[in-house]
């Protein structure tokens, strides 16, 4: 482990969320980062452990009440908030130095109308939306290294969109029928009490919800017609899993070209990625086989040799779809090895 | 109850699976059925309430060996055997007199090549195709009233074929791009010792599977091209689900009309049915609210006011996916209450 | 089903949480019940199965503010509420005419001052405890079929109060050194949103809670004292299932007569009661054998010929632990057959 | 990481199962360890990645079928295989070099006869139990540093092993009647199809086993005997959880002397102990707050001030229960820091 001198601080607000604890532990373990500050409006005072009982023996860092001042001695902050709080306190935190990574969806869209509109509040700071970068490495590695704040996307964007990514940068389909069928866990409606998430009533149940309109629609179309370079419809229909962790993206797309090799050409747009991980022709991602693992696993599918791509994408919705991403922003923002902190294979069974 | 001698006497081939134990469970509470004889090959001699802990207290009943002379003093023979079972014992069972109402597979496909092909060993009885009917309440009452061999529909097919019904019976959509993504808990694959099943397998996991082709595809296609009159297309993907039971399909298909008030169109065309519950327009329905119940729910939804309808539809898997409907079968052939025995109400939770 | 003039009109208050939804169940089913009506404070107005999907298609019922007036038409009340709530309206209700069926701690504990210690509150109706009898039929029968005001016994005191039974009736064991190691699903925290209940808290995890001192403490005590003919002392550790419905009690005694045949006592205590099956030595109860139902399942051991009888004793913590056991009451009360409506099967799986 | 020479070469037979997979995880990921060899006699020829799709990315290891030769290359070999295999080979494998850690039963017990009994076959290797060490380091630290052959202790054994002792080798409590109610996730019964470990029979679903007698009995009464000098008496019931990973062992012992503070006691014999974690006074142990991480996690009660303890042991089944506990074994036997490999934390939720 490097001296202590070169070890990057961190400082995390909002924590209290399951965003926010998985971000602990994999900050914890980073080799290269120092977890100095985390906060909580609500809990200042109480020790993380105390609330997170995975971090007793771990970790005796005490939640404090946010304040600039701290935060500004870091090097990176993280926002592990809902929407609403980054983009209030993103201007005074720059001004302070650090590099801002937001989890939020506050800086995701670039047009803050069509953000008010979806999280229905003004945007707290529309004039830092130009040099806020989409934290998708895949797509935007460049920017992202020289990046000060990094929107971090979502947990259904970041599935959807890896999975269509290269058959619309390939305009190999018709981009006006796109399909979305993706399921996730229900560590995605986050911590707070909610009947909705209670065991008694999302366990040994499964549903569809927001079909009418999901907030994480503007954000996948925004990436889905900047890869397709033209506007793209896509149906869009999340649904709710009885169990904590994970998203499977189903994806249809009817082929325009069916001569490509679809295979060949997620291998090749995919070889270099450390965290896209392109299955045989023909597999079946599991959730499971990515838990707690910040590797997206892809399977493409012709079904009965028809015009229709099947694509199955496969994350953990809190690593994957936030914070292990949120890492790898922070290891390119910072000239890391790209994986560092984020190789541990999951746990089977 | 009426009198012994009118009771209908019921017979159980194969009664040691999920639909097995599901039927019993439906024909004990069942007022105008007395089940007389339950078999199994390999249990026999076994009291059904050893092998099913719920039936203990309610069922004196022992698994006997199949026997067509015992079996054909039955009114009427459930199959609840696998695919290869029924096909070899339909004919004499039939000249001995009793009807029967096959939840497996083998009397589904009009094609006795085609379900040669799917089910991989030539059909045993292919001259009781003709007769056999397609034991869809919702399309097949009439023949259902008379049929002497009812092939109970899979699964994925009743909440597919129900959910897509209206749109194809009244021309609204693209026959060429149909979508089921359909989700299925893990009954549906039977009692049988698999890894794949097993609690650390499919427990807190999700994934897709038989994406290039699964058994149920061609008899969802034969009934949906009967329904639009023409040939259709359909990319049926299934996935699993860590839940005991139920399904939901989430449909798509492309209006070629846009002009149809869908949710009268399903209203009208349900409004009869006892056993399909059409949801006001932009309704979530969840798989438990029908568990245990002979029910599929249905919601209709345009999102967005686009070309795409999606339709979610939801079943309990053993039930209106199979036992249930197999008794639904029953009463109907019978000239009972099409609903007696399959009122009960949900648990929740 | 007898003419409307001679069914009992029913009515529930506070019938928005778990015990509420499944006293609805089973009364909407119960062939001589009438459920006139349903109150809630905070949900007034609203239909029943907007709350509850599983109802939707069963019952037209809205809930109303609670209105004595209103409930006093009714000839039996039952209360689904919180602690707190039926002692508070119970006077003026059974002035108005209704019997009251408390499925609520408020009339439990004959002592108003231990009482008030553990629900940290005065008792709100002292003078109504000399007439509050315990709703425990295996025990209480008689002063049942004749009072007016039923407190309805806990989840974990009913398993566990008729799992010792037999044993303290009989003197059979050492009374000091009872121990009751409890498990419970998820569904007896209740409705509410709480952090703990969701399904990333409670799922795939496994905790004790209440070892210091549980609100059924007190409760059970009482009973098994009065079993006992003497004090007795329990050492009692609940526990949280990862799951919905269902409580084991795993019951640990010191045997102070060996001589005697356990199972012979129990099978011959228990050979008059409907809802308590007393299993083949040896037997292990589980938990979904008796899901949905009214069923305690009791099997007795002596492991390895010792001096410690364990007995196990299974029920569904909202059926027989609450809403099934107010029916078996309430069946009792009106002279009706004991089991009436409450002689469903458990769907298994 | 250290240069290739001196890393140690590990073998692994029999890792089909999930044993076998944890402990190819964790020692893929120990810097100082070089897994070379990993067999199985039913899978040779398939890889890792095939069996197990978290590994897909992080191995490309091929299942050997079970060759000493090959085996007897490595410095240490590990049997995750189940009882009757380890005994068989032991001998020859030792003989050839390497030092063995056997994850199964088959040196756990030193009495032959006794373990014949229990296991249904002769021992295969009499004679090697004198040398067999018992891989419980906070009992045996020094013998398992010099050991060439260790016998990992069962997972029940574990945690109900460390949750007596500090009450045993203090003789603070009556060992004529200790009681270990433990649950246990369905991973302790294997990865072997099997009806009573599918998700559709344990999931939503509890119950005892074994009460008549558990393997695990004799196991845990060695040690129990040796830690209290002197014959001990217990009542062991394990359960099963309806969920993957994590064993809690609720542990009652009636104290002998009540003037002894426990807490004090616990955190003095555990202070020097890495993986025993003694929480506060009245804390509750979760199984997923030690989800994949070697630490046990212990909590001691006196409800009431009475004279029970009332002891929390929460463990992983599959690591300090098993994998973890090996890996441990290995640190100590070769000279390295005891923690290595084994720090990680675990995932939450």
């Amino acid at each position: 482990m490097a001296e202590e001198s070169s070890l990057i601080k961190a400082g995390i607000v909002g924590a209290t969320g399951y965003t926010g604890v998985e971000l602990v532990r994999l900050l914890l373990a980073h080799p290269q980062v120092e977890l100095a500050a985390v906060t909580s409006r609500s809990d200042a005072g109480q020790r993380l452990d105390q609330m997170f009982p995975n971090l007793r023996g771990h970790c005796d860092l005490v939640f404090a009440a946010p304040d600039v001042k701290q935060l500004g001695r870091c090097d990176v902050v993280f926002f592990a908030t809902p929407h609403g709080v980054a983009h209030a306190m993103a201007a005074e935190l720059l001004a302070a130095g650090p590099r801002i990574i937001d989890l939020s969806a506050d800086f995701r869209l670039r047009d803050a109308e069509l953000w008010a509109q979806w999280y229905q509040q003004p945007h707290g700071a529309p004039e830092l939306l130009p040099k806020a970068v989409y934290g998708l490495p895949e797509i935007h590695r460049q920017q992202i290294a020289t990046a000060e704040l990094i929107a971090v996307p979502g947990c259904y964007p970041t599935a959807i969109t890896l999975g269509f990514l290269p058959l619309l940068e390939q305009g190999l389909v018709d981009v006006d029928h796109l399909i979305a069928d993706a399921k996730s866990g229900v560590s995605g409606a986050g911590r707070k009490a909610s009947v909705g998430s209670l065991l008694c009533e999302a366990g040994e149940n499964f549903k569809a919800y927001g079909v009418a309109g999901h907030r994480h629609l503007p954000e996948i179309l925004q990436t889905l017609n900047q890869l397709a370079g033209q506007s793209t419809q896509l149906s869009f229909v999340p649904h709710l899993l009885p169990m904590i962790r994970g998203i499977l993206a189903t994806l249809y797309a009817r082929l325009s070209d069916h001569s490509k090799d679809l295979q060949a050409i997620y291998e090749q747009r995919y070889a270099a990625e450390p965290f896209v991980d392109v299955m045989p022709a023909g597999s079946l991602p599991e959730t499971r086989s990515v838990r707690g693992s910040n590797l997206c696993r892809i399977a493409v599918h012709r079904p009965l040799g028809g015009d229709t791509a099947v694509v199955l994408s496969a994350i953990d919705n809190l690593v994957k779809g936030a914070s292990g991403q949120a890492v790898q922003n922070l290891n390119i923002m910072f000239g890391l090895p790209e994986t560092m902190g984020l190789q541990s294979i999951s746990g089977l069974p």
